[in-house]
């Protein structure tokens, strides 16, 4: 298990390679050149405020790497990378509307800034571009993957919404949640790579699952966060899901543990949607308490090793070892 | 011009080729089978009755039309309707939304009967739906075609928004509005038609301007019927347009010509969104006392000419008949 100190200096040794560096310079430009649009200015104003307020691009840097990695020397990989860029937008923007967020990223949410119906016909747009960005790769099979990808997620993310408020919701069906809403994208965004990369049947098999399982300890650190971490590194609010109802697994887990008072606990917030002040308090305290802060880390901890075992499958090189510190740094961060 | 009866009898003398009809019922099995979600109940709910609704399914039928006046023999313009029709259905779930409608195909609209997010999501699915169908059908040209038409749609929907209660709007932006809202998917329908049809450049180029004048002026009747249509037929409320603020074509020719009294009363309705009872009524009486219902029909009938005069670079058969028929039919309708 690693503490505190340990986190950060991982975190701090991810070294981005200097030809994937290069790549998401690239990259940024075709974001930006590709979201334009000629004829309405709102729509620039929102792009250039989103793209604006950074974000990881973790998701293009995989796409990279994974193209990088198996030797590719073309520039399909930099289109493919920014539509995927484009597709978890999209989904980001959405997702304020649905969750009726009010920041992202640590500037306020678009949906705030403007309206839903502007955030809802701007994810709208970038949506269509990534389909346009997917046909500038000139990959059918990579079309194949992404546009499966994009109906796996919005499939996960109307399963979130059916569970919100629904305290009884089991691990199995939360995994399926997170796999689909985050891990499908992250798996699609390898796998790209390795398409456009030529990779055999094989390598391509192993990136897949590299970033499935990758996402899937991502998200569950994520999840973990929105109890433990910092907002204004997490560009969050701490306790967002908690207020929203949603149930992650640090709450499914404490809910199969609880006692009589904390049965009755989870279920006024969650099932009843009654938060009073200090819960958010109080349920840290019994996650803390019962030990789940770090099972749950331990968990991430877990699938980003099964993701880093993927990678045998793979050429060893140095845009491998970055992947597995990648894998090591999504589960170490603190935002 | 068409008088009424003259209209009824246009639209009874629609009738669809026997081979289409053929293929329209494999659409719909397609467009079951391919919008269903094994993993969650919801979204097969709200698509059951989005698509149970009826519709007239016109933009499968330019699909499907288009390749059997080429000839074609084979089965990806099945899925390409099927996608067409997603696409324009994606953006009609997602439109409720922005509209805030209650109704729509004389039922009640999906984000009235669920909520806003559960059509933001469900949109978002119908989307990433229509890419698959897309991509099973093997053509790259047609994916782009697509992909460029869904880009435009969601650039015209901002577009419109940005004008919303916007009473100095001129023709010109509205020409541009309703193209991309609604004649860019007409045109893409036609288009990836005789491409999969495997059409010459000109006989794509044809088709492709045959779905563009067909939309605008599909487009402009639409508009018409919202102030002069029968609200059983059409499905929803007559006067939406202008109870949302939405400047359409008969306001715009009644501004430009409104005397100082006039002037005001658009101004208050549509700048100060203050609508008072007997307005809709006013409006209307304004629109005929100026000759503008007759003006703007003509309008539509001339887009729907210059439509029939791109079949001739078609070949003459009883597609190209019925598509003319088409044409006809979609500005002499009453819903």
């Amino acid at each position: 298990m690693l503490d505190k100190t340990n986190t950060t200096s991982q975190r701090d040794i991810l070294i981005v390679p200097e030809i994937l560096k290069e790549d998401l310079a690239k990259v940024e430009t075709i974001i930006r050149e590709r979201s334009d649009s000629e004829l309405v200015e709102r729509i620039n104003q929102v792009l250039l405020h989103i793209f604006g307020s950074g974000g990881k691009r973790f998701r293009p840097l995989l796409t990279l790497s994974a193209a990088r990695l198996l030797g590719y020397e073309g520039d399909h990989h930099l289109n493919l990378a920014a539509a995927v860029e484009f597709v978890h937008t999209a989904t980001l923007v959405h997702d304020d509307v649905v969750d009726q967020s009010k920041q992202r990223r640590g500037k306020p949410a678009a949906n705030y800034l403007w309206d839903d119906k502007t955030s809802v016909l701007v994810g709208d747009y970038l949506f269509a571009r990534s389909f346009q960005l997917m046909v500038s790769a000139d990959s059918l099979r990579s079309l194949a993957v992404l546009s499966d990808a994009s109906a796996t997620i919005a499939e996960a993310e109307v399963l979130q919404l059916v569970n919100q408020n629904n305290s009884s919701i089991s691990v199995d069906t939360y995994l399926t949640i997170i796999q689909g809403k985050t891990a499908a994208l992250f798996s699609a965004a390898t796998a790209v790579g390795g398409i456009v990369g030529k990779g055999t049947n094989q390598q391509i098999r192993g990136l897949t699952e590299f970033g499935n399982y990758l996402g899937i300890g991502f998200q569950i650190m994520d999840d973990l966060l929105d109890y433990e971490g910092h907002s204004p590194e997490l560009g969050k609010n701490v306790g967002d899901d908690f207020k929203e109802g949603k149930v992650t697994l640090p709450v499914i887990r404490a809910i199969e543990q609880a006692d009589e008072k904390e049965t009755a606990f989870w279920k006024r917030v969650f099932e009843d949607n009654n938060i009073m002040d200090g819960d958010l308090e109080r349920a840290l305290m019994i996650l803390k308490k019962r030990g789940i802060i770090e099972e749950v880390r331990s968990q991430a901890f877990s699938w980003s090793e099964k993701a880093k075992n993927c990678l045998e499958k793979l050429p060893d090189n140095h845009i491998a070892s970055f992947l597995g510190n990648l894998a090591d740094n999504s589960v170490a961060r603190k935002s």
